[in-house]
């Protein structure tokens, strides 16, 4: 057998203990399939009193994380930190820089910096890891850089934030509003302090940016990534959708069509019998189109101590397999930028619910105002909204281009008996 | 950019065809992706004149496929006759003594063989690479092997035969028997001339062996390997499981327990709702569980031109890239044997179904055999069946031992008033 893998580990959080378990528990087991021992010689964190449930004796132990990233017997470091700038970018930039391996689960990380990471590790000859960034234990980094590599990969859509999904499903399960569940949740543990970063769509922006520029072969970039999150989204609207045969999901979606690219992050309505339709609390769930595979669908767990550092770990293996994929999916940097299509140029169906004033010849107005911009409905219904003289309007669209949506929406909003913005939520099939 | 690989296609049935599309229309972009140009140099068929939509001008054409691995000029052969034998087992033992990589998409042969190839690719320092072998465009060898790497894998269960699930899933939809829709899926190539490898299981079990030998650590084995198959699902089953909250499918399953590995074949009750139960048609789909990744699930197009040559490409690409995990996932043969559990020491609950004359008392009499034999049930039901005087008890059952439900079931099939022998069904969850 070869001689051992050693790792160090900056960040002894939920997931750097995760990552530490699994080396020691299941460590024979990882040694016969890498072919030699996977060994933690050294780990950084601030805080060395706390009980982890993980044995530290005879490892290393730096206060400080790039300082560890300086010690000449370590083969990888993992950066478990966390953050697009500050010490977790150090560690990454010094870990490279001193010719080691680069592990990282950093979602933010890889989404800004994701080029100059593949650059650095490309100039010292080493790997920059990242399957744990995206979706925690589903390998997708790996299926769409390796599984799908010989296809055109033409449209990405998933789930991939567990607290959005968590809040979402259980609204529809409790009937209780966003506010609600999401204290429930921060009083679990689901959903942080600040959950700004989960509920307003940047999260999964972070992990979209990663796959669209490994599927479509540039380096990821949040600009323009328009995100939308679930805050407007009512317990009235998820009832409603459930009725014409759909649910509501926060999906991060990127595709490409005719050489252009969209990618977005917004609430959509998916058909209920659906596989993105059936994933449940705090799942994460991707579907893939590609040329010739077709459509593939994968399911898992999003976030958590096992299925993160399973990812992780992953990865420590395919290092010490020597498995090297280009960083960033492509052995050389593309040639030309890419090009992003406006998201007015979007073509898709959509659900709108008004709030109107209760009187005769409202829903007249506005289906006629919609047709005279073009859109045709598939589906309309009202609604008492129990709310004095307010009642809901619920449409759905056939297939029409953004653009003129929200030409007509602000249309909606000018009329008299409209009462407050309309609710536009995309759907996908 | 480094020298071309060199390919050559032994067989230019679908999936060879396939193959070459791929390299052809995808050239550029898997030359950006792998690092250097993908070239078929060679080819080997035994029909040179028919047209498969392919330019094959400018390559090496064979007669003969194992005087094609004789090629000096080639990197990389990829087996795609089929067959565990004969000439497809020439092709690839040759190729890998001839010190070149081989790809094979053959399921029968890497089930049968997979050990002795394994050890001809190690002696000769080549890959022996087979994501095409398991559930077409899946790519369920990388996910088992390398993304999942880091668990110890307590379960894997699939559907994995495109042919028995759209047998299965069109019976429920059009109500036609089993022998009605195997004709006409014949006669729309869903289904070969001869169905016996599909619809008896085989088909499954092959590729259950090499996922069973990838998640325990043992080279692929048939023995002991259990398998029934689909043929005498009845229409009325489909409708009473339906009734129950269940939809059956045909199942690969393997699980180890204690130390004890028990894979088996056989159809099976999954809820309607669940992730396998939702799979429709000729769709593949894979559910394993690791010890820290907890549940993962994978869906997509099991066979095909596209989705089969969508494997065999990615693993050319990944000798192109200078990727090779180990053959069957452990870098050193285990030590110890894999220890088989008896399938009689299954625990499971099971579903029954019992043809009895139509007289008084004869449903006490079941049931109170069954509860001398210590299995509770669950779910007893009494459907009059149209024929004559004979009617359909319906039971479903807590966890029992499956030694302790044959032997209910042979005391059953000796009751005078039970008419055919009972259908037993395994429920999974």
């Amino acid at each position: 057998m070869t001689e051992p893998l050693r790792i160090g580990i900056a960040g002894l959080g939920t997931v750097g203990t995760g990552v530490v378990k699994i080396l020691q528990q299941n460590a024979g087991l990882l040694a016969e399939r890498a072919g030699r021992e996977l060994r933690v010689v050294a780990v950084s964190s601030r805080d060395r009193d706390r009980d982890r449930g993980i044995n530290l004796h005879g490892i290393r132990w730096y206060e400080d994380a790039v300082e560890m990233t300086t010690y000449p017997a370590l083969d990888v470091v993992c950066e478990l930190i966390g953050g697009a700038e500050g010490i977790a970018r150090a560690v990454c930039e010094s870990t490279l820089t001193q010719g080691k391996h680069l592990v990282s689960a950093n979602k933010a990380l890889i989404a800004h910096h994701g080029q100059a990471l593949a650059s650095l590790a490309a100039t010292h000859g080493k790997i920059c890891a990242y399957e744990a960034a995206v979706a925690g234990g589903i390998p997708i980094i790996k299926v769409l850089r390796e599984g799908l590599a010989a296809n055109r990969i033409t449209r990405i859509q998933g789930i991939m934030n567990g607290t959005c999904n968590y809040i979402l499903t259980t609204m529809e399960k409790t009937g209780k509003p966003f506010a609600e569940v999401l204290a429930e949740a921060q009083a679990k543990g689901y959903a942080e302090a600040d959950p700004t970063f989960d509920v307003d769509g940047m999260d999964t922006a972070h992990k979209l940016a990663i796959l669209a520029g490994l599927a479509f072969g540039f380096a990821p970039t949040l600009e323009p990534l328009p995100c939308e999150g679930i805050r407007q989204i009512t317990i009235e609207d998820i009832r409603y959708a459930r009725e014409l045969g759909y649910r509501i999901k926060l999906l991060g979606i990127a595709a490409s069509s005719d050489g252009q690219i969209l990618q977005r992050v917004n609430p959509a309505l998916v058909p209920l019998s659906s596989p993105l339709g059936t994933v449940e609390d705090v799942y994460n769930a991707i579907q893939i189109e590609g040329d010739f595979v077709g459509k593939l669908f994968l399911e898992g767990r999003g976030a958590g101590e096992g299925p993160t550092a399973s990812s992780v770990v992953a990865d420590i293996i395919d290092i010490a397999r020597g498995i090297a994929a280009p960083t960033l999916g492509s052995a050389s940097t593309p040639s030309t930028p890419p090009i992003f299509c406006a998201p007015e140029a979007l073509e898709c169906s959509y659900y709108l619910r008004l709030g109107v004033l209760d009187k005769a010849g409202v829903l007249a107005e506005v289906t006629s105002l919609l047709k005279e911009a073009g859109i045709s409905l598939r589906d309309v219904s009202q609604h008492s909204g129990g709310q004095g003289e307010v009642v809901q309007i619920v449409l759905t669209t056939h297939r029409v281009r953004e653009a003129n949506m929200n030409a007509a929406l602000t249309r909606l909003h000018a009329l008299d008996s409209v009462v407050h913005a309309p609710c536009m939520i995309r759907i996908e099939a």
